[in-house]
């Protein structure tokens, strides 16, 4: 093996690094001794040359080096065994493991890497050009470890080129329906890890979909942005008398239609294909109001150059929102933008409540499910946040 | 009935009532037309003599005025009556009322009140004057409502001699026992109302301590400030192998062990009367360590003048338990002080993590039951955190 090429951090960047966050940009590197090719795993050092860990290096993106371990180990499978055991171990703790993110890339300290189990098959998706090198390792190890039915790839996003990958999908193991069903919280889900968002399904809105327990109970809903039906259903299993389900997509709603006919619920939803903003518009002018509205759209701010757009999005809908939720009754709303910080999104809320003339009550604010665990030294491992209010008039 | 003084608002000052705070300062008011007497309830108009809203006054606070309602209502028993059971409404919606907070003061559209339930039981304070004078009132309307076998006074506290009222504590209806048993997330809790702090029982940590589960089967657990033993028997209950509960109270720890026999639970708990700092040093030094560490500190910053001192105290608790945390392990740790701000909380678990060297992994941040709602135009009323963190060494 050819040794190591070596990265000599400028001075004071250190301290971060040791403090455990994963990044080290273009910009805080002060030289590299010795050769390296993309991808490469390389050590790092402070000007004075102690070892401050070890990385995948990428001279093509701007965020330089993603930090594996900050001890002198060998990034091997044995490597890659001990870190997705670890994360497995934490999820047997703290989520019901049926299905779940098993690994969440940084904040598992595994740059890149993302697996999801739905029931015994496994989603992954290498993020990353090192992590990447390292897929045929991964797989080996997830399918000593969990023996699943099958993997399957979906690498199919185009952040894969910034770290000039290609986008690929496909089965990495065995072959099989890739309609997967699968359990959350007693209702049956229908993923589908081949043509579904991100890996299928969004299972970090778990515990949030939980905890429409209680508010629903004999209550009209409205689910905007619906997607596949997570909301909904958790609201008709919960006792919902009716809910409304919008979303732009028809093929989200085929597959949300599917997952409430499974369940049985096919006598209180109503699906409805519109953009949101309309619908939203278009109910209230008609006078139209639910005992429950939620909100759960796509990340409105997808880098920190449209905040600003983002936030008058976010401030639309939830004005909007506000304005047909029955006084008394309840708005859960949802960022999953990482851009949009939860003072940004809590801002936007209490503005849009005073424009429409409402008073909120916080029943809970809830972020990402626990098996996207947030590291404290890398902000960006938070994202989702999701804020219960009850909505009053004037009292 | 003699007609109401009329409060004048200073300029811009209407805004923000109307935006549902709560609260108007002396030095926001214009001028007063008419008398009143300490407690009475007034109208409050801003410049230009438009109706705002009816609160008392109570020239003997900095909070001059506590806004009622919005609305040109009487303030009678139907008033009192109303609010209370849109506060209990609220609650049968969002947690188990067998025993739970039911009227959350400000936050409840009741300024200066609070009703908590413990089974057949209501305790209740009225803190400030104005709401103290319809006492009996509130006590008639519960009592129709709720039909308990007893209502309990704690108005032994502090805050309201502020207001210029007396502190007092006994019996407002019934005569009993006043250890009361309640059943909390299914463990059995006795609740001394009489002598226990504020009402009795911190109802407001209940989910809090239910999110024990899962993190601490088959562990060894170190509950410091552990009062009358709320976590601890959540953790024995979710499978703890050990708890070691700690407060620098002996009556406190009597009523734990009281608690843990009543569930069964004494082969596997160790109490230990002693102050929290002496106790994290003198374990650190020893060596001992623990899967799991709680913290549930008395509110350090009773005033925003001492946030200094309590952020050192804070950090102190925290960095030390930290140290004591195994590998993987976790630690609950809490700040009931309003004054500590969820960013300046955050901030100091982070520093705390830093000079203990550890990387952490945020699990969950909760803030306070959901029977302790939160008013976005008043917020005073969050307090309550609680960050759920994984503790790594160097990764």
């Amino acid at each position: 093996m050819l040794e190591r090429a070596r990265v000599i951090l400028k001075k004071g960047v250190h301290t971060k690094v040791v403090r455990g966050n994963p990044w080290i940009y273009d910009n805080e590197i002060l030289k590299i001794e010795g050769d390296f090719l993309p991808g490469d795993v390389v050590d790092i050092y402070d000007v004075s040359k102690s070892f401050i860990g070890r990385g995948f290096i990428n001279p093509n993106s701007k965020i330089r080096i993603r930090i594996l371990t900050r001890k002198e180990e060998e990034i091997d499978k044995e490597f890659f065994r001990e870190r997705i055991l670890k994360a497995w171990e934490y999820r047997k703790k703290v989520v019901d493991t049926d299905s779940c993110r098993v690994v969440f890339a940084e904040a598992d300290f595994l740059p890149g890497l993302i697996v999801d189990k739905f029931s015994d098959i496994l989603v992954i998706q290498t993020l990353t050009l090192g992590i990447d090198r390292f897929k045929e390792v991964i797989v080996e190890v997830l399918d000593e470890i969990f023996q699943p039915k099958g993997i399957y790839e979906r690498n199919d996003v185009s952040v894969r080129e910034l770290e000039g990958l290609p986008q690929v999908k496909g089965f990495l193991k065995g072959n099989f329906d890739t309609k997967v069903e699968i359990v959350e919280n007693g209702i049956k889900v229908i993923v589908d890890v081949e043509n579904g968002q991100k890996t299928g399904y969004f299972l970090d809105q778990r515990e949030n979909r939980a905890s429409l327990r209680g508010l629903v109970d004999g209550a009209e809903v409205l689910d905007v942005f619906c997607y596949t039906g997570g909301f909904s259903l958790h609201a008709l299993k919960y006792g919902a008398s009716k809910v409304v389900a919008v979303d732009s997509s028809g093929i989200a709603l085929e597959i949300a239609k599917e997952n409430a006919k499974l369940n049985g619920f096919m006598d209180r939803i109503e699906f409805i294909e519109e953009n949101a903003f309309d619908l939203l518009r278009r109910f209230h002018k008609e006078g139209r109001s639910f005992d429950v509205v939620i909100l759960d759209p796509p990340a409105f701010a997808k880098s920190s150059k449209n905040i600003d757009g983002a936030l008058r999005g976010y401030k639309e809908i939830n004005l909007r929102a506000m304005k047909i939720v029955r006084d008394g009754g309840f708005l859960i709303t949802c960022s999953c933008s990482q851009h949009i910080t939860r003072d940004l999104f809590e801002k936007v809320i209490e503005s849009a409540s005073f424009d429409a003339n409402r008073l909120l009550r916080l029943v809970e604010f809830r972020y990402q499910a626990k098996d996207h665990p947030i590291l404290l030294s890398h902000p960006e491992s938070l994202y989702l946040k999701c804020g219960i209010y009850q909505v009053w008039k004037k009292l």
